[in-house]
């Protein structure tokens, strides 16, 4: 009997409709459906693909440990969510050595930002692995608010909102355009940096693209600082447009 | 009678598998499908939806003029290139009044270097408009590659190879991962831009990803110059990995 792969899937934005014709294939020929979760909560990525699943997938729920309490500095942290993604490796080796595909659920593209990653890493050496290329969070969310984003000679910068300050209006001053993610409760700096790099009049936020309840507005009218972790703030490039 | 949408369409990296649910639909849906094509030529674009077409489809390409005797920056090729925009534009403009909808192609995602951003700046004064985002060909290259881009708080830099030598220095050094697009005679430049910030070592090439003929090297192993145009660097972050 030979072992089964680990097969990254990338689901997209959120609308179920943004996964491409090969995830749904291999979702349906997956015995094995794996995906990360807060505990208690069925998940995002799993919700995205409710329509595509059937009863002959068998699913494999990773829940988080609850690590609200320690800080994301404290080496409790690092070392909670290093066992988190050791179980949940072995969790799925075991399905693999039985000769079972499993593909592990990733929202937009799982080599991009994904948890995915932290189980490829820890897997790949091991076993075969194939990555299904997803329409990435920052693909739905400026198509959702139709900008265009980068033309020409533009330098797109991806940046986490997480950066302390300096280090974001750094990065910032040499973008043309540029994408930032995981907003939550970083809008308030988030906001600081851009007015520093002349980039606030010209940036959108949006928050929850391609679902239920999205939410798009210029960033300049947005009055508070409340934005959930998967909200995005766009700057759009200016370049060469004939 | 209401006149008809220009809808951009992100048909993904190549594998026609990988355009989404919902660019099939779209496509299958639409009375006219557009594309750009370079003259006497089908186009890279329109190959791909090949097994999504029926015809029922009427095909309006778009042929490049062209201008591979002007220089880029000469102002003339900027205006052979508007005209053709705007020729292109009032071809699409005619089917729209006509209340027929007209789905638009782009290879990866639309809004992201693609063409389709200028006939939709064009229109979207004059017509409903409406975005697939699609799978960017930077996602499709580094799943193909299976290399994890992005980790943790992970600064990814998106930068076309045309840029000089020098501008494309300042952006990498901003960097933690990188995506050079738009390779083409730019390949021995990319090169010394990689190697003057360290980061040659770790950088892989690759070349018609997700499509037949892929290639993927580290770029310390390729021995020649040559590139297509749709070749891309990747420099993978390597960002917080618990």
């Amino acid at each position: 009997m030979s072992a089964g792969r680990l097969i990254g899937v990338g689901v997209g934005p959120g609308d179920p409709e943004l996964l491409t014709i090969k995830a749904v294939r291999i979702l349906r020929e997956a015995p094995v459906v794996a995906y990360f979760a807060k505990a208690g909560r069925r998940g995002n990525a799993r919700k995205i693909v409710d329509p595509w699943l059937t009863p002959a997938n068998e699913e494999l729920p990773l829940a988080y440990p609850v690590t609200t309490e320690i800080p994301v500095s404290d080496p409790k942290y690092r070392d909670a969510l290093a066992a988190f993604y050791e179980r949940s490796a072995e969790r799925i080796a075991a399905h693999l050595r039985e000769g079972r595909d499993v593909a592990l659920l990733s929202e937009g593209d799982p080599l991009f930002y994904g948890s995915f990653m932290h189980l490829f890493m820890r897997l790949k050496p091991r076993f075969a692995t194939a990555i299904v290329p997803g329409v990435a969070g920052m693909c739905g969310a400026w198509g959702a608010a139709g900008i265009p984003m980068a033309w020409g000679d533009d330098v797109l910068v991806v940046a986490p909102g997480t950066l302390p300050l300096s280090d974001l209006v750094a990065r910032l001053r040499h973008a043309d355009g540029a994408a930032i993610m995981k907003i939550g409760r970083h809008l308030a700096k988030v906001r600081e940096a851009l007015r520093a790099c002349e980039m606030l009049a010209r940036a959108i936020y949006v928050e929850r693209a391609t679902m239920e309840n999205e939410i798009i507005l210029p960033f300049a009218e947005k009055c508070d600082d409340s934005a959930p972790y998967f909200s995005m703030v766009l700057v759009p490039g200016a370049g060469r447009r004939p």
